[in-house]
């Protein structure tokens, strides 16, 4: 019985919403977009497509915010892509702007929802958006990173992408984190199961990297982020308790960030595995934190 | 233990891909396109996309024709999308010699492979294609207008879409037929549950109209013929003997026709359900076979 | 949207309900059955499974025949269950009674429901239910055959069962008949592709001798059957237009009779492939049909 | 790519293998039983199941234990059922003396793979075979209570079951805890959503009796244990990484027990969630670890 409202359908957000109506999980979806005709020629899209596959979810399609009410979880999309010759700081001014507008209409006529940050810089707009809504929010972190390090394993190791564990987290982009001693392959440690194949440095050089190139061949990155963007919404809809690397809100000196670390993803959002982690591991967080929180101060010093 | 070689990544060949991958009915996909680097930075999409899903399919990417080997369907999308300025006709003769070329080249290495053409126009494409290679070649023909017929009467009507049957047939496209007897809701026959809300002209307009629509707002159609094709696949890879209105070959006069109707979709396909239709849609199938020959003989007279 | 009765808790009817369910295809379900508590608790039973599986189906457990209302199928599975020792005609007695009294009871509280019969001997419990119900009825006829059928070959020449295509119909049971010109592994004729690995005869003894040798172990058939006859139940529910060997209504002579052909199933019922089946499987058919009307008049002839 | 063994295919063996390969999440299983033509058999059922379902999944039956090898997963549920009139306790010594028998057979053939104890008393006998086989073990504990916790509370609340959240734990049966600050309907505590609708009291009855209710009319638990158990297997499978209420081994004072947590369950087993419960949900675990402890002790004094 969930309702889903996703804000924003450019290139990202068809991508998110069609995966997600696809499998089926969601009852009612609010499609909205500032561009005319846009989600109601996108809702035509949906429609052959749902009529393929069997499904009868209901779709809204407006460019009115005023219709996005009584979603269950609102997943917000909307906001400028990151172009090839941008880092992620690059995207956060004109972004942010998004957020705070959208903190002041959407809560209101949606006192139940789930907020989930998926525009980029996903963190710091996660903390944006918590800050002027007032509203449990998460973002979508560094869930994909997760996916990007899992494959990358599987095929350069020639097994199966599920037997590779592990969670990336920190900073979703250019200040992730692996955790490492999370990381295995049938139950066996990485450093153990890729010994003479695969180090520890080629990973992370392609889960920092392959985002840029596939930015620089395809345009920008969709089919990967959107899946995993899927399940943390299909997670929460079908309350999986499933353990994904999203950011959920912390609070840290004076402020409330969204800083990746292993979550629960169900009805309710957490606990973190933070108290699992190894020593190692847990530093590697808790810089991260410390980094995020001087970007944020840094960035949001302007904001109003 | 289906292996499914993917002609062409482009926007709807992609969409196709993932969509087929995501279903988990495929083991070994193999995604070729000529453009440098994009198969491969897709397939790391891919990759990513199927860790999130816990899909395990192994996947080739490749530039050169010579490593598509050895599979159980071949897709083919490649070739120049139609744009909104332009009917299928303007397309044909850039993409027949794309069909020529691929007719030469993969029926040697995939002698077991069941062809099948999304590129459009898709039934004149087909045609082609098995003129030139000899093998049998399906296209996904009028499947996607099913699916808009469909669902236009189910949100019309205010119906769940899988309440909704009936078959269009004929051309893909502006010459499209809409086989009236066979449609119905909830087993009412339309004229009878229609009645009042919806005519029958106002149907016919929309399944026309829609894609031009489409390709206004979106710049082309990806997300309902992507699903009519994945579904298409995956009625063949998983042998679902589905009745789905497809284009298999006809014999008419003296060519080998793609022409509409709906067809057993299975590891076998047919046989087509043209001796169930009434007279009356068997009347419109008969006229847009002629029609499309006429059509085909003319656009042909000049391939070599 | 769909809701479900099915009458009959019992072994077979059990493993039916709890598999359609799992399949999440349905939205509200009907557990009737006359033992006391035996609806209730099978209820709770079903409530642990789909909390297992996330799904919101909603039941009912009833002992009141009064309280089966408004189901859009209405599956019936009452009856006494085949034992080692008797044929199908043995039990035809017993349930003809139950089959009647459920035709004078369930079609007024459920007027658009589709009736399927799976209480032994199906079809002539079909015809019977129909005979005294005045409603459209099939029987879930020789779809179990069909999968008995492909499973063993498949076994036997060792590839995997979605490459093995091919129905059985005529009569359910003993007087089964196999329609080989359907039969094809691999779009290979099963003559060609079984050559010197499994004879006809080898196939036909073990579909026609399997279930016995099932209930001379097991106690009775429920897997197998259950899964068919899910399978069906969900081709109606997402109007799959899936063809199956199922038993729909025919008029021959001055009976409406059961006679499973390859039948197109979805939302609505049909048409059968009857007309594309090759002239020696028509045969078959044929004769099947004309010694089912004996047996059934001869079995009938006391009824009232 | 996942093999599993299944050991012991009566009742709920049965029903635990059917619900798991119709999952299609596992492509090879061993179905081991000792009664002669048991396997055999009801792999010709299950073969009809799967070609209904189009599952590829490979099944060897056999009543050697020799040719159990090579497994992923081994799931044993070998054993005596628990009777109405029986206690966990009762049923102890029979199925211990059979889990060291497997204890001591199983291991060699299957190096790599993971034990799953579903025979009752489950914790105990988890206990058991990982004591005498020095394999890491888990049994399935108290997943099955946390489905009968949420699907009651969902029952009488009028809500969908998948916006109920919570943990029971402890001891699998009598001696159950219910973690109640886990407990939430939509993200509301249960104190608060349940005022005046429901008490602590009620749900607590329902989750211990409900078993004993159902084997009266039912003679035995099946399709909700072998549902929970199903999700157990998928989610190492697919590496799911959800949170379930399995029992994973403890050291405690000098032995390794079996005791119930959330734990998060994937192609590794854990962490535990127990750093993550209240105050008063620690000190219910802690004290039911001490009483299994003694327990246990008792149970085991005279075992060799």
């Amino acid at each position: 019985m969930t309702k889903v409202a996703f804000i924003g359908a450019g290139r990202i957000g068809q991508t998110i919403i069609y995966s997600t109506l696809l499998s089926g999980a969601i009852d009612k979806a609010i499609v909205f977009d500032i561009v005319p005709d846009l989600p109601q020629r996108f809702k035509d899209e949906l429609m052959h497509a749902l009529a393929s596959a069997k499904i009868n979810t209901k779709i809204l399609a407006t460019n009115s915010i005023d219709e996005v009410k009584d979603a269950d979880i609102v997943l917000i999309s909307a906001g400028k892509p990151r172009q090839a010759n941008q880092n992620r700081t690059d995207v956060f001014n004109d972004n942010a702007k998004i957020m705070i507008e959208f903190a002041k209409t959407l809560p209101r006529n949606n006192p139940k929802a789930l907020f989930i940050i998926v525009t980029n810089p996903v963190d710091q707009m996660a903390s944006v958006f918590m800050k002027y809504s007032n509203r449990f929010t998460i973002s979508s972190g560094a869930q994909v990173e997760n996916m990007r390090l899992r494959s990358f394993i599987a095929e350069r190791l020639g097994v199966p992408v599920d037997v590779v564990d592990g969670f990336a987290g920190g900073e979703h982009g250019e200040g992730l984190s692996i955790f490492w001693d999370t990381v295995t392959i049938n139950n066996v440690p990485f450093d153990e199961a890729a010994k003479g194949k695969l180090t520890r440095d080629e990973v992370t050089n392609y889960v920092k990297d392959v985002a840029a190139q596939v930015i620089a061949v395809l345009g920008g990155t969709s089919w990967g982020p959107a899946t995993s963007m899927r399940d943390i919404i299909v997670a929460v809809a079908a309350n999986e308790n499933r353990v994904m690397s999203i950011a959920a809100p912390i609070k840290y000196k004076d402020e409330t960030l969204h800083v990746s670390r292993p979550t629960i993803v169900g009805n309710k959002i957490g606990p973190s595995l933070e108290k699992s982690l190894s020593e190692e591991d847990l530093r590697l967080l808790n810089a991260a934190v410390d980094k995020m929180y001087n970007e944020y101060k840094e960035l949001t010093k302007n904001l109003k």
